[in-house]
């Protein structure tokens, strides 16, 4: 398996260890991980810290020309803010677990130049499969439903 | 003028007074301000905390029926990524500063729904023309140039 997909799934089963929603994400630049994150609506009472964003935060203020040598990767497909952030610093690739559960505005993304890549990847499935069942009114508030 | 704007005004200069970049944001539910906030690259390093970000996290945990009746307040365009964030949470109604020294997506965001309002105010414009003069590398970087 895709080893830094891997290491976005340790930061969902992370997230799901302290008690949060388990979507985990990573930046890769030039074939290193400059940052890790995971959704951070339950153990901070963020409304941002998605994964995605949290992953951003954590990777700290990096260059444009960093930036657009980047690939995001995340477990889930990213909402419209997630995308809106890899749109705003001009992130050329998304790589994504699944989007089974959730799916993003992916076509807006592709159609701004984005390379958006969908695995479907079983473990990715299951982790959001079983906290939807399980917490569903948790997973409903952290996408605005 | 609008008071919510001009609350949105004093947030953008109390980013300016300890350093960083001059936008500011409220967020207004039921004719009440909920939130408020204030881009914080520079104070904290922060590259998702834009200030309509910065004004959603300070507003806290909300109920999407909550969202759903808000209208959030920006003395800029919003970009990609905070455009995304008031359509992950379904507000109707954006009310914007200024366009004129950044604009973001406001067409995708209206496509969505969104009712978005351009006020070309001139303090709104002035903050950021006098800002983007004075420091145009960290105004580069808080939009991904």
């Amino acid at each position: 398996m895709d080893t830094f997909l891997q290491a976005a799934i340790e930061e969902a089963k992370k997230g799901l260890a302290a008690g949060g929603i388990p979507i985990g994400s990573v930046l890769v630049y030039e074939g290193k991980i400059i940052g890790r994150g995971h959704n951070q609506r339950v153990q901070h009472g963020s409304v941002i810290h998605h994964a995605e964003m949290n992953c951003l935060e954590n990777s700290g203020r990096q260059k444009a020309s960093v930036y657009q040598k980047c690939t995001l990767y995340s477990t889930l497909s990213p909402c419209p803010m997630c995308s809106g952030a890899a749109l705003l610093y001009k992130i050329p690739h998304v790589i994504v677990g699944e989007n089974v559960t959730f799916q993003g505005p992916e076509a807006y993304v592709r159609s701004q130049g984005v390379k958006v890549e969908i695995l479907q990847n079983e473990e990715c499935i299951k982790l959001m499969r079983d906290f939807i069942a399980a917490r569903p009114e948790l997973w409903n508030e952290d996408i605005g439903v």
